[in-house]
């Protein structure tokens, strides 16, 4: 008898949580019943599970694939319910014992992510989790955690941080951590793996939010440039980066069919065309700190006006590579509706797949930025790079690509990617609110610098910025304000045009404006500049937030306000 | 020797100039000096005329297919200027004649549109306007009013009534009706020709804005249906509505190495595929009114909401027509950039290619309209639809389609439909302003029903509208508030997905909201509905109509009012 968990769904952190949301009601509706197996034995069983996960036949493939997509399943053998009560346990090797046995560090350790059966630290107690990871082979992620403790993993994933989850995680308890070993009562901290270990080092000017995983905006000097430098490219992770195999890094691509081609990254390279593209990547939550400080709390990162930054990449089509992998490009099989991409870390999203085989859709697998190999932060070997659409969709760190009729079934295509009527603060509608792809019209002032008379008074300014608009839709016009958006005046766009590569426009504008300050006395020194965009098909900004206030803080698009001085 | 003087960017009338601005400078700069010949004598000199008009060799053609995209062009022999003096004039036969000669109405009506020598009465002034009419072949429109007055023709296109155009007509007289004919000093009115005369009859549920020529809105009955009734469909004619050949009406479809094929509709009919869509077509104006309302005047027909319908057409793919036409749609010449829509009665317009050619984009050439042949009003026997597209440009009466590198010249690819800056009341930039194609996301209320408790008060209502973005982008969510725009509720959206036909989401969406009156007394019978609408790339209304408002009072989206009682 299996049980299975949508932990993936589940999936969250700390950082996340305070970041990106965090609870998701399937996974607690499940953890409340931890013994009781809901589903058939048979793997079939699944579907209830992997409903919007996958449509393909199950085989013994498709666990790998569900866990390369993002999904990570909890099961054990029904017979063993038998044998376990509060005074004895089963380990991995099938042998009753009394509880509380004792082990060493260096004998967890020798159960790591290779054994046969793997055993978690938790606090002091450790876990036998060999029926857990049976159940699902491809689940690399928890399977990082064996040998050693879970908790800097669920510091992570911190929707595991919760009663009843411990309680399932205590039916697989086999014992404790020896005396000998502990400092103060606790497993030394250098027994404990840090996940972000291997990340990269970066660049100190990048305006850090977390650490772990990295958050950075650009800074200032960075989003003055048309092409943002890749060191100064915002950064946005999930989890850790990805330890990677490079050129033998392998990308499956799995059609609806169940029909699998694998290519390595240099496969990839080899046989298709290269392409450049010049596009820029905006975050969703980029400028949600405006909307905390306008309307009230938001739940994310609380990014400035620097979650937003440009490249030309090079890589080749995807449309391209589904067309060698069998996907019929010109007669699409009716089931063939999204593109799932899955990261080696765990990260997941989908894209429309007309996205995916429009012409003029750009979409590549890119292996380049800025005529440099990918950094590590941005993806290395192989990442997604899809234009016009929120940088959610482009996915680093590229292992698997699914053609499915339903949207990517990971929180961040489900849940933390949407937006709301601004009434629904405390109950929003999840799974009726559309996920983000193309983006809103938006814009924002990065510089400002006055110009001071000989008494010290500031007399003029210029001020920049950068506008932008999702789905390829030109910026055609900014205004600026600077009497709090009474009248307005037309911005310069910077001539940026000559260097853009692609068939919309996917790059931000950037603009300028020189101007007075008003001379009402009052207003010189508290002079507020407002900025506003139109794009091509004169869609408009809010000019405030209250109307599209929502609890995730997504889409803080705005008209954006800078003082003078 | 030559002189063009582009008579088309100048058309507009006194409804018009009421209703949708007009001045128009590079004609009255022409205007300013009549008689100095500015081109080269050779047929090349329309180049610098037609500079926007056409990148084909010129050829005798290419003055008919000038005239078809709306141009008209005035020319006369430099070789008359010599004869020509305030004492005498040269009557189309070349003689010189003393003035003042009179003619009865019946000698001017043999100078009619098939006269070798066409004249126009003024007043009570008759012209010799073969010169005229020798430069342009293709001017069907001035060749209209010829044997009779123009009157009325320039009462449509009202450029001409100005001193210094009245100034070029006074060097092409020839005489005076005779007195015999005259009615108190007068010719009369039954001898003045009404070139609406032939309008059809319109149903007299639709609220007409003006008669001649003809605009109505939808009634409130006809927006609370999904599928607008044919009989009900707003009416936008910037003219008349023009005699046709039915089935042996023609279409001529010029590429840019200038070849040409002609269609009747018959023959699209039999040799394309027919193919059914369902779109709704909006006004650039939709909603003007309540621009004007809250800022100020505006410069075009006050429509309320009801400048947008839907109807399912049937037609060919123009994408089909195009390649039988000889276009290589898989790889475009270079300067074939944007597609020409011309009109018999002399409107004009134009789409970007890539429109025309997307799989998705769903251009259709229309003959029926919900199941029936396409009304008069309505374009029969053919014309253009474009999904997503601002209706301006989907031509009614459709005469020619011509592939080219620019934009259609017309004033209204050109100018009307345009909007700006804020605070370009005065001076707007014409010409850098971008012309609207895809339409920003709108919504309106269009019902609403109170119900009334025991002693009369209004205790709750129920709100009806439609939303609507453009480009295919779906309605994702309409938000009502009650309050003003404090707080917000999702209203539902109609299940009328079932129904719709084509590639994108290029219908309205109906919504309802049934809800409470605020319960704080004073606002009880002043309860003021507020609606918003949100598109599929979240691209939202913005709040109020002082940030976008236009002096051409388009695209009028600003979230819609409406009181509860």
């Amino acid at each position: 008898m299996l049980m299975i968990m949508p932990l993936k769904y589940a999936i969250s952190g700390r950082l996340l949580a305070r970041l990106e949301s965090s609870c998701w009601m399937s996974c607690a509706q499940h953890a409340r019943h931890p013994r009781q197996p809901t589903l058939p034995t048979h793997l079939g069983g699944i579907r209830l599970y992997s409903h919007h996960a996958s449509n393909n036949p199950k085989t013994s493939r498709s666990w790998a694939s569900l866990a390369s997509r993002g999904a990570i399943a909890v099961g054990f053998a029904a017979g063993s319910l038998q044998l376990l009560s509060d005074d004895s346990y089963e380990n991995g090797d099938g042998k009753v014992e009394a509880k509380i046995r004792t082990f060493r560090l260096a004998e967890v350790k020798q159960h790591d992510g290779s054994s046969k059966n793997p055993w978690v630290i938790n606090g002091i107690s450790v876990y036998d989790i060999t029926d857990w990871v049976e159940a699902h082979p491809g689940g690399e992620v928890i399977l990082t955690a064996a040998g050693g403790s879970l908790e800097p993993y669920w510091d992570i994933f911190t929707i595991h941080k919760r009663p009843d989850v411990y309680e399932i995680l205590e039916q697989y308890k086999i014992g404790e951590i020896d005396d000998a070993e502990l400092k103060d009562g606790r497993v030394p901290q250098d027994a404990i793996v840090d996940p972000f270990q291997n990340d990269p080092e970066r660049d100190a000017r990048l305006v850090t939010l977390t650490p772990c995983p990295r958050n950075a905006e650009t800074p200032e000097g960075g989003l003055r440039e048309f092409i943002t430098p890749n060191e100064l490219f915002y950064v946005r992770n999930h989890f850790w980066v990805p330890a990677v195999d490079g050129e033998e890094h392998k990308v499956i691509i799995e059609l609806t069919d169940g029909s699998e081609r694998t290519y390595t990254v240099k496969e990839l390279k080899q046989r298709f065309q290269r392409h450049k593209l010049m596009t820029t990547l905006q975050c969703a939550g980029n400028r949600r700190k405006s909307m905390t400080d306008g309307v009230g709390p938001t739940n994310g990162l609380q990014w400035k006006a620097g979650a937003i930054s440009t490249a030309e990449w090079e890589g080749v089509k995807l449309v391209d590579v589904l067309a060698d992998a069998g996907l019929d490009i010109e007669k699409l099989p009716p089931d063939a509706q999204h593109v799932h991409f899955s990261a080696m870390e765990t990260y997941g999203a989908s894209i429309p797949i007309r996205k995916a085989i429009d012409p003029w859709g750009d979409v590549l697998l890119a292996f380049d930025m800025n005529g440099a190999e990918l950094p590590r932060d941005h993806g290395y070997p192989v990442r997604v790079i899809v234009p016009g659409t929120v940088a959610a969709r482009s996915v680093k760190w590229l292992s698997q690509i699914t053609i499915s009729e339903d949207e990517s079934p990971t929180q961040w295509q489900r849940r933390d990617y949407k937006s709301f009527c601004p009434s629904d603060v405390k109950n929003p509608d999840w799974q009726r609110a559309r996920s983000i792809q193309e983006m809103p019209v938006t814009s924002a002032i990065t510089h400002v610098e006055p110009t001071r008379g000989g008494r010290g008074e500031v007399e003029s300014f210029c001020a920049e910025g950068y506008a932008y608009s999702g789905g390829g839709r030109e910026i055609i016009r900014v205004d600026v304000s600077v009497d709090g958006g009474r009248t307005w005046h037309e911005a310069e766009l910077l001539d940026d045009e000559a260097k853009v590569s692609g068939s919309r426009a996917w790059c931000w504008k950037r603009w300028r404006y020189k101007g007075q300050v008003p001379d009402d006395g009052k207003t010189v020194s508290e002079a507020v500049l407002v900025v506003k965009a139109t794009d091509e098909a004169y869609n408009a900004q809010p000019q405030t937030y209250e109307s599209i206030f929502n609890t995730r803080g997504n889409l803080a698009t705005a008209w954006d306000r800078a003082k003078v001085s």
